[in-house]
């Protein structure tokens, strides 16, 4: 049995950690989690200060889309073969429907697996954003619990927009791919919707055939990593915090985690998929949090 | 300056937290956070065991919306009177929206506070996910850092969730307000999805403004329950698990801590609002985080 953690996510531990009797502008001016550079001070009587945070080693955290407690060291452990093998005709459907978009991805990435992750984390971010939207909405129209399941798939975006955060730091988007990531978003935010909406049993097993590809394509970025194809580069400063990578990781290291992460969400929406398929609810078996 | 705190959110700690040498179906059949009556076991091989959390007294952590680290003591020494005087056109357009509102709602129900919480708590929700939503789709898109907004507004949205599932306990909601929920929500959603996506600077002062009005509401309500016109029930377990209130916790104590929480809201918002209205975009101010 796990005893409660220590870590509260509350208004105490919040006041306990702004230092005792400093000014606001200072609190203000010294407050962390955006580049230095980017920082502005608002004037406000709205009595705001973005908490400071350290790290273990006593520096400023850098973060303010990740605070420490989000961070996690990823479970390399976990099957990377796992396949659910379609059997009705909607699973069918799911898997054919991702299988045709790997032709075309394959033609327009190529080898070039840096730019390819980070192109397709723009689109891996948006189903739990849509599903855990989806089922806010409708717990508040039905008066009923969730079971977790609100917060275990905005986690899953979460955790994808840090995918692409990280990517982001390795290889710059070009216009053309700017253009196109704002194409591909408006059709997949909209299709996934209504997916979602009309069925969720088919909308999560997209989800756990694309996460099957992830981890595919995350393989193949490592074997070009392996053959010297991609140079090895240094981890960037932002997936060291996150994933607790050692000072010296590298962009092989990141890539093993990140592929981690996706064997979970293949896990997650293939199991919420097999929920509904038994009939059930999301809402009636509990979701797995933390379970990055 | 705050240091880290001990607990991280990783697969670490969701490890350590399984019994080890618990098989997969005893660890499903005791598995918590759904009511016992509700719970079912889905027959998986994605190895997904909701882990098991104990309380600080032993006993089994009841709740899967919410867990022991999303807990807090509410800040009751907030400033209930703040209010921002609307000088701009927009704000005064947003002012009087929200009192606009007031009315129809003061009609509909009348000195029934419970039931009015209820029913507003519905609606109070929906803003934080649709803002969060549109952060979190234009950090993809922009390939640019989020400030911590994002998990602001789900924090806001997930926060007045647990007002609802709160005040749910207290008052059933009837088939007409049921009705009536939908279709408020079919056209808040909408409303204030095209809003934000028009002008971010209105929608978050809207919001400013609504949750004055929830502070209002709210201290209404700890009128009636002073005079005794409402019954000072016990405190729902929900609340007191979510709040840390002590066990003898009263319906007057609940409606204290979430008119504070409807203060950090307003403030929140109000300062998004500032933001925006001082030409900055609200990725370069770090968003108050944990801030309830
Ligand atoms: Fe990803
Ligand atoms: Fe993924
Ligand atoms: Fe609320
Ligand atoms: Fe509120």
């Amino acid at each position: 049995v796990r005893v409660s953690p220590v870590r509260f996510a509350s208004t105490e531990a919040t006041t306990a950690a702004k230092i005792s009797g400093d000014e606001e502008s200072e609190a203000k001016k010294e407050a962390s989690a955006v580049p230095a550079g980017e920082r502005k001070a608002v004037a406000s009587y709205w009595g705001i200060n973005p908490s400071k945070i350290a790290k273990e080693d006593g520096t400023e955290w850098r973060w303010s889309c990740f605070r420490p407690w989000d961070t996690y060291k990823s479970n390399l452990t976990i099957d990377l073969k796992k396949h659910h093998v379609p059997t009705t005709f909607l699973d069918k459907v799911a898997y054919w429907t991702v299988k045709s978009l790997r032709l075309p991805t394959d033609i327009f990435f190529q080898r070039r697996y840096g730019c390819r992750a980070m192109m397709l984390e723009t689109v891996a971010a948006v189903p739990g954003m849509v599903g855990g939207m989806l089922l806010h909405l409708r717990s508040l129209r039905r008066f009923e619990p969730s079971g977790g399941w609100i917060r275990a798939l905005l986690e899953e975006a979460e955790n994808e927009r840090m995918h692409l955060m990280t990517f982001m730091e390795v290889s710059q988007p070009k216009w053309y791919e700017r253009a196109l990531v704002m194409a591909v978003q408006g059709v997949f935010f909209n299709a996934y919707f209504l997916g979602y909406v009309i069925s969720p049993k088919f909308a999560h097993r997209v989800v756990g055939y694309l996460e099957e590809e992830a981890i595919h394509s995350y393989t193949e970025f490592l074997k070009e990593l392996d053959k010297g194809a991609i140079e090895n580069v240094p981890a960037p400063a932002i997936a060291i915090d996150y994933w607790r990578l050692p000072a010296n990781a590298t962009l092989r290291d990141v890539v093993m985690v990140v592929r981690a992460d996706e064997a979970h969400h293949r896990d997650v929406n293939h199991y919420a998929s097999d929920i509904h398929y038994q009939g059930q609810e999301l809402k009636g078996c509990p979701a797995p949090l933390d379970y990055h």
